[in-house]
């Protein structure tokens, strides 16, 4: 019995974010994942890599054993110990330790670099306890709806980029930089999306009107997703928090939640 | 009897998705569409075409030899031959099958590879057949009922382009890479679209005054065509989807929900 | 009486676009003002105008005799002339003429160049006659209800401007080519509009920390006057186009122009 | 009683702008905050400090002096000097005035100039007096009610940013720029926000490829502040707008136009 209830209060605290030790809980963890994400970026510059290489070490090894303890303890709270570790926070919680426990063996461990940032996931559960999840569901839903209209816009724009990546291989040639298909259609993305690098740019004058008539295009592409996640946000929005009570009486539509009586026919709301 | 009957099969299945030997041909058709773009991309990489050159010929040609035969098909199973070969989507087969067997004959041929990359446009085809069609026809339809108000707008920031881009000639002179009035009305283009290569830059103080001014335009003019496309997208949006009650008197289209009467021919409408 | 009749005939032509005749005058006034414009921006060509100079100011000539006479016809036929002369296209038209006669006299006559760039706005009379005007009032009523949102926007964004141009002035210093709090406020105008030219970017790790910020801070903030002249222009297009007929006996809104009967309790409009 | 009224009267000039006097004062005010802030903005440029040092000081102090006079004017006639000293105006007033003062004392007075650039803030007030509130109202409101949407969205776009910033680390090393992940994370800032200033750039294909997916990430996801902005903006304008009938019982706003009944006390609305 007191196993079991030494189990559940472990629980509480690791997983659920209702209890004080369950806040603060999860406030230690917020801290320690984003030192830890800070620590592997820090660690990549050179200079800071050739001073301070062992604290670094340290402070990897710290992260570490304590992201396993609480892992460990995830397992043993769960009441699905299987289920959670096949889950997509289950496989993050284990991808954020792996990488140190596997550079003791294998050489060239700068590649588990990525890995130890996607440590940056474990943020997602933390927030998912706080109000963010409601308007991170209403995105969701409206870029969700938004997909296949974005599909056959994207679609259209990839068939175009490819179209004038060919065109300006030819026009330009290796002379300005345009070596290859390839890499025209790499300059033709950098353009449309309006980063322009200036790596490679147009030189002759028929390339730079072609140029000029895809960067207009690009300014005025853009309009059609942003119009597109405008129109679903709307809808989205409207459909689960606007005024929608509708009257029993008349059946006129756009009462406040708390509203008392209907304010085309008068009729009183029966509110609990 | 039986020679129509065939015809007929290969029309479904070459024209149409309906049955599973249509889809399986839409799908190994899309497949093949994107392997030979992909060959003629791959093939003007100067060090893939030094090492490869014979494999990208014979590719090429077999891609051509199975475009050909569905070209083939296509105009025997069709009801109208001659329609279709003078369709739209006639021409771009026929465009894709070409170019190959020009360049037997022809130098030069590196300029058909824009005519072979427009073998993308057949994927338009194949993805007519899905739902799509109706997503990309809402686009269309806004996209459309915006053109007048667009070109108004890009007639306005036309003529904005051409004086600004006079204007800077004047005041940067060629010293800062103004050489001429198309080239900076080239550079204008660049920077009111927020491209901004970087290959030409004002260098004096006025020219860099006025190209604050031209940026913070261009950073604002965006809003309008967005603005534009949102709100033809929010007007087909709604009355493709919410004003769709119909008549059964009349048959009259686009009473919202909850109508009591047709607004055409006055016929009340049985609401449960 | 004849007199008032050709006056009446030109003033039909050159002012007006109801009759054939005045049509094409319309079509070829807007070819030669393209062609005018046209030509000045090939002169400024060094190579070209090296090279073709004779005929660059003989086309200038023949423009501008052309343009004069159109001029002289506005004045003659215009019930108002000094009215005309003093309305903003009398002096457009003006300004189209003055920079060749004056080339006569003075010296340095290049700095004209804008001004016969400005033949470009006498191309707005000519679309006046369209049903492009509808549309551009459209725009023009939402972008003038937007004007105050948007200067409160704008200072808004100036003084961040300022305010972080003066931070990196400080931060970078003249080495990395912050050389002065003008040319920095410079430079966060290139970052925060996107366009980013690159001829001066931070080098210090602090800099390019507040220029992150800076450039994330510019692509949000984007969002705001595209919001504004959206919900703008949603407004203005809904007030002038949407389904707005009152029934006169239930006050039901939202009828199309042409219902017949209110949908919600069955009223008979009377349509004429 | 005469010394409580020539306070009241310096109450009514320095804070209010009802009166002649007060709106006199707001002008001058206004000019003399611009012309000190170009007054510091130009004593960075070199060349001009260099020439012209003794009347930038000149100047410098006379605003000083002036400014001075102004904050001992606005503690002598507010009602309760020390709540407008700690509030936000009274310590930006402060801010304006100290940096001079402490020149004299202390060396490196350069690193004050962002705090007497922070005068822009002052002009704030100046335009709290008119209807440009309302308006800054409505834009504050909508997008204080998309902050949790904006930063759930921010917090995907910075956790993408950190990931693709390693990721490039990896892919391109430090021959091509990227030397470390700190380095990466601000070149994927630079290009996700379509600024691209071109001093770090991918070199290697897969570096380029990955580049180009961020590229058309970025630009694509800048839809996403914007329809929020835009839906939020909807909101705030028809709801400060369009339901804004009181019931004159129980005084409950929110009502639309065509109410006949307040939804709260349920009180007949009187239409005629």
């Amino acid at each position: 019995m007191a196993r079991i209830s030494l189990r559940r209060k472990i629980y509480r605290v690791v997983f659920e974010a209702e209890t004080p030790a369950g806040k603060v809980f999860d406030v230690v963890l917020l801290f320690l994942i984003l030192a830890s994400v800070l620590t592997v970026t820090l660690e990549s510059v050179t200079e800071l890599r050739r001073l301070y290489l062992p604290y670094f070490i340290a402070l990897e090894w710290g992260f570490t054993i304590i992201f396993t303890i609480e892992y460990l303890l995830r397992i043993y709270s769960s009441p699905h110990p299987f289920k959670y570790m096949a889950s997509f926070f289950g496989i993050v919680d284990l991808l954020a330790i792996i990488p140190t426990y596997l550079s003791l063996f294998i050489l060239g461990a700068q590649y588990f670099l990525v890995i130890r940032v996607l440590r940056l996931l474990r943020i997602a559960r933390i927030f998912k306890l706080t109000h963010f999840i409601n308007q991170g569901q209403i995105l969701t839903t409206a870029l969700r709806a938004s997909v296949t209209k974005i599909a056959v816009f994207l679609g259209a724009v990839l068939t175009i980029i490819v179209v004038v990546g060919s065109l300006m291989y030819i026009i330009e040639g290796a002379a300005s930089g345009f070596t290859s298909i390839p890499k025209s259609i790499y300059w033709t993305i950098v353009t449309l999306t309006t980063v322009g690098y200036g790596d490679i740019a147009p030189v002759t004058p028929l390339g730079q009107v072609l140029a000029s008539f895809i960067m207009i295009m690009g300014y005025g592409i853009i309009a059609v997703p942003t119009g597109i996640v405008s129109v679903e946000l709307a809808k989205t929005d409207k459909s689960s928090f606007a005024n929608t009570r509708v009257c029993p009486n008349c059946h006129e539509e756009g009462h406040p939640a708390d509203a008392n009586f209907c304010y085309n026919c008068g009729y009183r709301f029966l509110n609990e």
